[in-house]
């Protein structure tokens, strides 16, 4: 396959080809739709400053255009030996259009013209795990609305502690995705930076109107010129931190569904459409789901330390090594993805066994609340304590 | 020593008190004044509903206050055997002041009181850190001021690739660190939730003033109950992601001050005061600094995985594993506010090798704009690219 | 798709069906081959112990091969809405041979299944890697035999500190392979235990051979039935460590290679066939090959923070969140056999500058020696090293 | 302080030596006894090989006692301002013997010797350890001969899944621990390499007797000169992950007491003197012991994470880097240390609820044997799972 830097004969050895490419094209098949947006912007910006014709621009939109088409029927497929999407891209102009082709690369690098997919791509997504949470704080909310004014028992260390309620409970999973929003748009906000233009790192020898393209693809700011490829296992180790936090408020829900859901606890039932039985035991009923919602926040931490690890103690300027972030980046959004729209699918399918969570209601769990009557009455705190629990000791044994 | 908790005979076998309390207690070490200001704050509190007496609210606030300044002068001491500073504040209370000591923890768990003293040590230590980060801004502004127009080589793939200036190179790492405050900030909003008052994480049966409490104390609101406890770990994680961003952009620094330091490069001289000698090679000039500031990331990185992995699979409330996210929170804390100092004292001791620099602007460095020459007169920028790269060929042989 | 434990109608919620077994699916397609060793196995043993025919057998046998001929054609594929490997081959056994393919999984649970299939993969693919590093070992030898002799300055802290060889650099990094091949032979030897007929990790019912499947599978020893679950993610880490070595030794000399070949230092040249170009910049030729070998290290280093961390506070047993270590232990795997073969390439293409070396060898690496010799002359080492130390002073004034 | 290498005025920044000694000489108090070990050895060869005179090597030994002496009365203590654990004993001798401790540098650097101290401080701590694994097993041991025949129920899924005893449930963990020594012995293996007499990474000028130094040290060989410090952060790695091995165990033991612990399962009872209670809620005994043994595995993951990840994009020989490794190493130990004798502890504190566990064993529990009647009776596994299943959701509903 032709490569761009290509000038003789080519020659780069096959078994290096495959190793520098093969997982990459898979990562780079999921940004051909942002390649094409970023490179429709360089183009109108080539319009604008004068490297290009209302002509080629024109042809150059139709390619785009076509490209987009092919990809939306999954026709527009990175093969082995290609070396990614944007020599792809560029070669079909190229093939098809000529001389247009030829010039869309100009006063571009590979460096600017990646990462502006990248960003284009988490844009996109972080707006849509936006809504996706939106729509998961809205279940809670009905399952509190259900049945929230239900007792349970307060657990520290396990053990029970205090009585709680079923709204304090699914509250806290609420708060805790508020907060989730909050660090996801900052990290929309380091995201939202305009790369396009910067070249390899230090700018173009002509007057590029970044502030154009800034604006044509939404970005929120230019990114300062050296800064673009200095930011770069940064920025993506942001974004990809915003939704380890995500995956955090899910990783305790799940896990309280697994506890509460042992039949020794029993508080809640998963209903039968949500949970998968065993290939050995005909009894059982499990909750699977809750179990591999459970997992995926370490999933997502070992990319967080490939990306912040992989991108440390080298130099300023691109270095090759950032290749290898797309794909932890990448599997991170679609493991946050997937977790939220089911946990959604198991908070629906989640029953509280109200008899089960009546009977666990004991009395050891208002032994505080007797303390601070005793309080009430005048006995200090301390002593209150000593007093109740002298007692419990008593009738322990 | 006394626990709160202790009713009968003392029992807690001496090996597993160690291991409970050791390791923690040099962190506790560290949160006396945090703890006394959120202890001041709940006897207030107490007060206000009626709990505590004037007279009592005057004796804890004499003895929170004789407990501050003893620990200023580093008189209050955790000792082996104690169990935690919570419990050394109390017990100081109550042996000074009897009564009044015995109420301070009426409707207040440990669990509410020890996260109480580290979003307030978090708080106040991002701030510090704020500060900190404008102050290296202001340095790289006035290296870039001095020195900003010589230029220097622009790198990708560690080979040399387009001119570039000190300006970029400088202003690459302003821009980096404008981003890190950000990132700081949200953390700082995270953070900046009262959890006093939310007890064990199902609040207590006496109703509690915890506006009053979360404005006494300045934070900017009120944390919902059971979301408290089950905040631990991630809002920790999101405060310690925070200082990665910024130890990454310090990274490339000195990642950069590294390479561009050394005999080969000389791009950079750094002066005597910041470099170390050998123990066996009398003539050895080491940028020491430098690589103890690109190992930094990694350590945070490390506390970052400590963190996000212990609070994971644990169920709603508080569990003791917590305890253990004191030590990486801190010890990030100081990780980052040293090597910001430090960074600062390396750039004001860094002299650009203008000679150096200079000589180092060889013709490589100018082919791309050399391409795209042509590409004004009217080749297309790819054609452009194969006739100036083919002349590197025929150059090289 | 029909489950294996489906008794009813089916009802599976096909978003949870897709989040349960998408990625999953993609992993156990690897698995096939040793799926079928391990049923045959399975079923060799049930007949041994009389549950199944000789006749039934002999289907199962012929349905196993068959499946193994269709996976060595890439035929036999996973499709989604399949559940796994296993139950793709229980089915195509009933399907084609009724009863016998209806007694196949008696006494076996789809939890010692899979764990069977993962061990023997890995034996495998660890005794390739053994393969490869001796390999790799004879080529770093042939460069040493080639170009040993040359000197080259021997480096620390990036400074030039004594002099040393090529030959003592290739040995380094024979040596560091050498302690490789140690790591990964334990990791085999763990990973070398027979899980099959430990069931869901506690027996059967029935009277089961285990000795007699580990003979025919080639396990050094059958694994003690309850440990079998229970080591889930801690032989699978111990394996990965041991690649996260290679890739340690893999990559500082892929460090090595990306700074001596940089133009300052020059020290070698990487031929052609094995860089690539730069799409902007044509005189470019990068060694991003080397950066490439670079950033492997961190990807296994967050696929191991993933197995540990996901598969740790879960109780005794099996829990599904240990499908989630099939990917990162696998992907593990091939990166590192990827890695150890271009290795291998980029030493064959990598040749000594020896004109460059040579000049390199300036007079200060031999500052330590001439202390030394002052030293052989009488004087205690610590005064000749500050005698040595003034001269370079003086000399650099 | 005086410095090793301090040859004209001193003029280090003071926060700079902050930064780069304060937090290394907690870890070089700990060194103290194996740098003296080291420093002997090289002076017994230094007399061997005619650099220093039997009377030299008299006053040094003696000098060398007299720091192990005080270093065991606690009374040799690295104070704020000294460089490190080498310096100062150096210094030591010079002080007090003079010329015999200003030859005991002769043909060192400190990278080799932190090295030395390094490995001899692994060597000892890793032989530690093995004895407390083996106590540890016993203890399970004792425990299997005392509650072995006992019922339980095995579990997948958290779900009760088959019948299984107390004897199943403890092998694990002894089988787990035996593995765990395995690779314990790897670890040692890799560690126990004399890298004495490499320097700098480069050799010395002179012939050194490093067979002789190896001998005196019991290191089992000599380690290649250049690999002694490319081996740093990759040796230290095989030794934490061997260290994660054991605490992975302890995590599965952990995290199994705090479930069956729980009121709600309460299948084990652990006695008084290992729980604490509550500052709130009298009622409360906490198995905290079991929370902080279940968290450790993540903090030493955390360090391996450190470990690796700052010790790669290094380039060969002696980086400074390194001396950021021998924290998480250290506190690595310790903490597995304190684990092993806690987890004992626990143990010998843990009793089986008879009656709990008599009663756990319900129906649901032989399902799976049921099913293997049938199978025994002719019908083939797959109807049989059938039939029971059937029958389960009939008798569900």
């Amino acid at each position: 396959m032709k490569k761009l830097w290509q000038k003789d004969k080519y020659e780069l050895d096959p078994d290096v080809e495959a190793f520098e490419t093969e997982e990459d094209l898979i990562m780079d098949q999921k940004l051909v739709k942002y390649d094409c947006l970023g490179s429709l912007a360089h183009a109108k910006m080539l319009k604008k400053i004068g490297i290009i014709s209302s002509q080629e621009l024109a042809e150059i939109k139709k390619g785009i255009n076509e490209i987009l088409e092919l990809d939306n029927q999954n026709k527009f497929i990175l093969e082995k030996g290609e070396e990614d999407v944007h020599t792809k891209i560029e070669n079909y102009l190229t093939d098809k259009y000529g001389q247009a082709g030829g010039k869309i690369h100009t006063a571009r690098s590979r460096n600017d013209q990646v990462l502006t997919a990248i960003r284009l791509y988490c844009n996109e997504n972080l707006e849509q795990i936006e809504i996706e949470i939106f729509a998961l704080i809205e279940n809670f909310q009905k399952f509190s609305k259900n049945y929230g004014s239900i007792l349970m028992p307060g657990y520290t260390h396990m053990q029970k502690a205090m009585p709680s309620t079923i709204a304090l409970w699914t509250d806290s999973f609420m708060e805790s995705l508020k907060d989730d929003l909050l660090v996801l748009k900052t990290a929309y906000k380091l995201n939202n930076q305009s790369p396009l233009g910067s070249g390899a790192g230090y700018g173009a020898p002509i007057e590029l109107d970044r502030e154009y393209t800034k604006n044509l693809l939404g970005f929120g700011k230019v990114q300062q010129t050296t800064y673009c490829q200095n930011s770069r296992g940064k920025i993506e180790a942001s974004v990809v931190s915003s939704l380890i936090s995500i995956l955090q408020t899910i990783n305790k829900f799940a896990s309280d569904v697994m506890l509460f859901t042992t039949s020794e606890f029993d508080f809640f039932e998963v209903s039968d459409q949500v949970t998968t039985g065993s290939s050995i035991m005909p009894q059982k009923k499990n909750v699977d789901i809750g179990e591999l919602l459970r997992s995926k926040v370490h999933l997502v931490l070992g990319n967080y330390t490939q990306i912040v690890s992989l991108s440390s103690n080298l130099v300023s300027g691109y270095n090759r090594d950032f290749q290898d972030t797309k794909k932890p980046l990448i599997e991170s959004f679609e493991i946050t993805q997937s977790c939220l729209k089911v946990t959604k699918i198991l908070l629906e399918n989640l029953i509280p066994n109200k008899q089960k969570l009546e009977d666990s209601m004991t009395a050891e769990l208002y032994q505080a609340e007797k303390a601070l009557e005793l309080v009430i009455k005048g006995m200090s705190f301390r002593e209150a304590y000593q007093k109740i629990g002298m007692e419990v000791n008593k009738n322990a044994k």
